[in-house]
């Protein structure tokens, strides 16, 4: 471990760093944890892996070199301790039991069976705050935070089209509008998320195989895939060969679909298309990000990306702000997020 | 006049930067001239105002404290000095006359009539050089030079949507979708082109003023409205009360209007809209530079901003490379011409 002191500040900026390392995907947020000594050296560094696997401050406290060290110290946690019996004890009452002095963390959790952890441990006579890079930190993990304070997975609906908003030519080919940059960059998402959605007429017009692919072939975690819509699913269609199980919605009810996939765990959502799921998803006010890759061509005609998404006049427009905009390839990539344009400016 | 020597190089540099003091609209190109000492001192600058003015070479040789100092100096200007008798005399015959000992130009010029000037100042015995800069000053006066060489105006086309391509709701209302910055820009861009065009349509639905405004009001250069399509221009148009006189063109083939135009020495047009007529411009082959403003929001719906382009199929697309991105506000504007994405990269 490093000898140099570190502020509060600085560690959390580490913890953040080290939540990055767990998993997007899955039911269990991204978390990351240091343990400080009252004179702010680190003693231990923790993070979380996944579903199964130690919550973060677990994972600190157990890399400890002794477990004595942790009396007295300050855990730094980028969320706060959760407070419930899951597939491991309360991270809360593992702090407690160590002797841990003060926790700092950032997020509260907004798990209805989860949160209180701070609470208890102020009650154990621990110093609690919170509230420490707490923004950058809700930005880091506003999938899984927008999820469980929802109760709904996180939903990213993402589209590909020229400059001028087609998806495909009059036609109906569209093969390699983006470039190779932004589709690998879309592998990595799916990569990303714990399943794909696609309605019934992209099966049958582009027959996806939906799996998450990096350089060397198919990505380490493959989001399932899901299909929506009352046509079936041909037997041949490549989707069913997805090393994932099939999972098939007959209902156009956007609402009770994302209900179910939340009970089974779901926290993660990428709709890719085609158009009319991709609008209805957003018609719905369901879509809580957007990622459009443009093409630099044009193709006019019918076969627009987007087709009604509920706006009949302007005063009705599906107000965006944007967070990232870059050129992947030839291609720009916009990322944004349904809202006020310029919040600040109000 | 500075006393630091400059190379020929920064002379042309500067040369440049002198031409963009002159106005983008017009029928002359922006040029610049540097008078350099043997030493490469810096004896006078001069650019061009505008037809009817004098050229950047002749304004710099009217700039020298006495004339003698041209004789064994070395004139840097970014075109090649024209060769005709327009409304000034040849820039050519005036260096040589001064007494002109080298001429360096960046861009030949590709003018019928005006063409040819290098040849005879190196036929007088003046060391005559070409290509420095070339590029940078090609670019900067591209319009003029398109033009020029086509024998038709430069067309610039722009449309504002949504990210998702539409220019208005279902509805067709649409007022405000980009932003102030935008807007601004566009004026901008307006007061650069000789011509702004429109379709007849355009007049009906949205009746546009199509005047440039700044800051202050009504910007110092006007570009005249041109209307396109066989529809009468209502006797209340607002258009009628621009500055400039209108202009209707009751044709659609866009190619003898842009003749016309050009014959009336117009050498820039700005389209606006809407979506037929952009569509057809572009369909035509007869867009030069797209200027587009992606407003952060989603419209869906039948409104699109851009029509039919002539694309049946994908392989038909039309490609474009994209040589400028910025937000504008809370708006994305991207400039880019029609071609290869990245030529570089074949």
């Amino acid at each position: 471990m490093t000898t140099t002191a570190l502020t509060e500040h600085d560690a959390m900026r580490r913890a953040l760093e080290l939540a990055l390392r767990g998993p997007r995907h899955g039911v269990n947020p991204q978390v990351g944890c240091v343990l400080l000594s009252p004179d702010g050296d680190v003693l231990a560094e923790g993070w979380h892996r996944g579903a199964g696997t130690p919550h973060a401050e677990i994972d600190a406290l157990s890399a400890l070199e002794v477990p004595a060290l942790a009396i007295g110290a300050t855990a730094v946690v980028t969320l706060e301790p959760c407070n419930h019996h899951g597939r491991t004890g309360p991270c809360s009452v593992a702090l407690i039991d160590a002797g841990v002095a003060r926790v700092v963390y950032a997020v509260a959790d907004p798990g209805v069976r989860s949160a209180g952890g701070g609470e208890r441990m102020r009650a154990a006579g621990i110093h609690v705050e919170s509230g420490l890079e707490a923004d950058a930190i809700d930005d880091a993990i506003r999938p899984w935070l927008t999820a469980t304070r929802h109760r709904r997975p996180f939903v990213t609906v993402k589209w590909a089209s020229s400059l001028d908003g087609r998806a495909a030519a009059a036609d109906g080919t569209s093969q390699w509008i983006t470039g190779p940059a932004a589709r690998a960059d879309v592998h990595r998402r799916r990569s990303e998320a714990d399943v794909i959605v696609v309605g019934t007429g992209t099966v049958l017009a582009d027959d996806p195989a939906l799996t998450a692919r990096d350089g060397s072939g198919l990505a380490p975690h493959q989001p399932a895939p899901v299909v929506v819509g009352r046509t079936e699913v041909p037997e041949r269609a490549r989707v069913r060969r997805h090393p994932e199980p099939l999972r098939h919605f007959t209902t156009h009810d956007l609402a009770s679909v994302l209900a179910e996939l939340y009970d089974d765990e779901v926290r993660s959502v990428f709709v890719e298309g085609g158009p009319t799921l991709a609008s209805a998803f957003i018609a719905a006010g369901l879509a809580d990000e957007l990622v459009v890759y443009l093409a630099p061509t044009l193709l006019g005609g019918p076969k627009t990306a987007l087709t009604d998404v509920g706006v009949g006049t302007i005063a009705d427009q599906r107000a965006l702000r944007i967070t990232d905009i870059s050129q992947l390839g030839d291609d720009i990539r916009i990322v944004a997020r349904p809202g006020d344009p310029s919040p600040s400016k109000e």
